[in-house]
């Protein structure tokens, strides 16, 4: 039941509500192996890498035009695991406009939002299912899955023409890691960072 | 857990997954009083308004910087309900900024995002859990909950400066309605629409 002309201007794209994933588009992937350097236990890195390779996150790209009164959206599905003591995360990245924000809705699964500016004041919230999180223009981000079996399940929207950058974020990484202690989630300085 | 200045610009809002309901925020609660001339079926209008004005829908304005770097998100909920053979619906609304698009992804319910031109082309999608549903720019969009019990329960985002133009569907209406005939949703013209 739809309009009688023949090309549709809208869009009906189904998700899973359980696992993310969508009969209607494949999901991009990206496996430990493309993380390389992300991750502060460089040996546990190198060993699951070797071992299994795991497929860290997925997310969709449905391609819809870029401009600045579209909205892309898809679901981001980031799996359950640690590399060391940090949790599995996605790679993260600022928007090349940097002055636009995005909205994640958590489905499913336990985790955050680790959230940075470019001067590095940051910001992290917690992620549940119904949880909503506004990550605010200007702010890199960062998702991260602290639950022990569920993936963490969001579904995203920003506007389109936003754009990716992932480089900033691959060369000076986040301030904060989020790793396990005492079996419990915890914020930490990322000795690593690089100011500026 | 969260960062060490007061301020955060990031924001936590929980919405309630299964009746799309917000410890945070209050919704903006819409009566069937508060439409006035949208159904068809006048008799069938002030009697209900009389019996019980029964709320028809409610969604989620969380005050965000109406700036076109931000986006607006939230749940709309419309109840089950008719008025007449035509199922409850949202008053429906063209964006100030005409060009700019809206996503609604399904979290629970049954059924239809009803969208139109000013030029009068018309689209409707079906909505379930799970579907995400993208109103392309320059589309008015109403959601009409066809099921028999549920709540049609979505999660919207659109850019914050897109702004609410109500007067235009106020005024000439959607071309199509979705009534419920020998027990199913059928889309049908609107003798009342008036073009341009």
């Amino acid at each position: 039941m739809h309009a009688p002309h023949n090309e549709m201007l809208s869009r009906l794209v189904r998700f899973n509500l359980s696992d993310g994933m969508s009969p209607d588009v494949s999901p991009i992937q990206r496996r430990l192996s493309n993380m390389k350097g992300m991750y502060a236990d460089e040996t546990a890195y190198v060993r699951l890498v070797g071992e299994s390779d795991p497929i860290v996150y997925e997310f969709h790209d449905l391609g819809l035009p870029e401009r600045d009164g579209a909205i892309a959206f898809g679901t981001s599905i980031t799996h359950p695991g640690k590399v060391g003591e940090e949790y599995f995360m996605t790679k993260g990245h600022f928007h090349t406009i940097l002055a636009t924000a995005e909205v994640y809705y958590c489905l499913r699964g336990h985790g955050y939002m680790l959230m940075e500016s470019p001067e590095g004041d940051w910001e992290a919230q917690e992620l549940r299912p119904g949880c909503a999180v506004y990550v605010p223009e200007r702010y890199a981000h960062r998702s991260i899955n602290v639950g022990t079996d569920a993936p963490l399940i969001t579904f995203f929207a920003f506007r389109a023409d936003a754009g990716h950058d992932y480089g900033t974020i691959e060369t000076k990484g986040f301030r904060k890691r989020i790793v396990e202690r005492a079996g419990k989630p915890e914020i930490i300085d990322n000795p690593r960072w690089k100011a500026g």
